[in-house]
């Protein structure tokens, strides 16, 4: 059921590094963004696929990682991500990306989850070298990049508290714990 | 299957209006959204519900429909959607929505899709008048409108032909065809 996918789909941001994923696995999820819902259907994103070891490492020096855990510099050697899709925008169809993004983003999570994966959208990505890095063309801007992975941890979803602080946290087990709005408070109203 | 899921998740623009959708089935697909990512984890998003008939020709009067169909003013009498959800952003919570709204859509149709629903994501609304038919206050900002039915219609996936237009067209039978890109055109590089 997709509210069970929903549910599993926490972003996870340490893995199993050992467990490694393929690339005809990322394949399968591009066609899920492939018939994913675009605006004007116009279809202005382009992906960029990593899994090889080395190329991760690379990758991985232009992320930045969970900015609420101020002493966790992101995750270290063995619980990394195995795998990258790097989302990017074609200039050359559209001037601004709208929803495309995000929609084709979650069928992608929401993919990895079904396989058995997990993953993180990342937004603080250092766009301008890890462009160069890739050597990408003039028309083609970094949107976000998806890290995949095994999860190797808990993340437990907890109502938002009286003091209404959003920030997520772990306790003393490494559990990570994610503060969500109670659908109370995000219905604003159901007209008559 | 998610693929299943995800196929069938096509914009829909006709539907069986006597299938009615109970205010509980839009709370479930509001739980969806709840669970879905959101950057920082700030969770923005608010939301209106609408499965009255009357409040529903209210909102469909603010919506514009299909803008590569000329010739075809949107759905008539008895073809329209038996619900829809109005994604809000709460400007009192983030300046801006980034890649949450389209998250969150993508989640609640897919929702839609499993419950044997299906719907359209509308960004052509007319935001003013709209705001000022459901008095919303200031601080809550209309982002997309989802409206949600039991589809009527057939659309089928066709391949970009060589002459790379991506209008949506509808045949003689009625069938709406959307041109999809290719594979090998979304993936723009499998890193060695």
């Amino acid at each position: 059921m997709l509210r069970d996918l929903v549910r599993r789909n926490r972003s996870y941001r340490r893995f199993s590094q050992k467990d490694a994923i393929d690339i005809q696995t990322l394949r399968e999820l591009i066609a899920l963004a492939r018939l994913s819902p675009s605006g004007g259907n116009l279809q202005p994103l382009k992906y960029v696929l990593s899994c090889n070891p080395a190329t991760n490492d690379m990758i991985f020096q232009h992320l930045t990682w969970a900015i609420y855990l101020k002493d966790w510099p992101g995750p270290g050697d063995g619980e990394r991500p195995s795998a990258y899709i790097i989302i990017l925008g074609d200039k050359a169809i559209a001037g601004s990306f709208g929803y495309d993004t995000g929609i084709a983003a979650q069928s992608m999570l929401l993919g990895a989850v079904e396989k058995g994966f997990g993953g993180c959208i990342i937004g603080s990505v250092t766009r301008e070298k890890l462009t160069a890095a890739l050597d990408l063309p003039e028309h083609l801007e970094i949107l976000l990049v998806l890290a995949l992975g095994k999860p190797a941890e808990e993340v437990a979803i907890d109502p938002l508290g009286p003091d209404g602080k959003i920030q997520y946290w772990r306790d003393g087990q490494g559990v990570h714990h994610v503060p969500k709005r109670l659908p109370e408070e995000l219905i604003f109203r159901e007209l008559p």
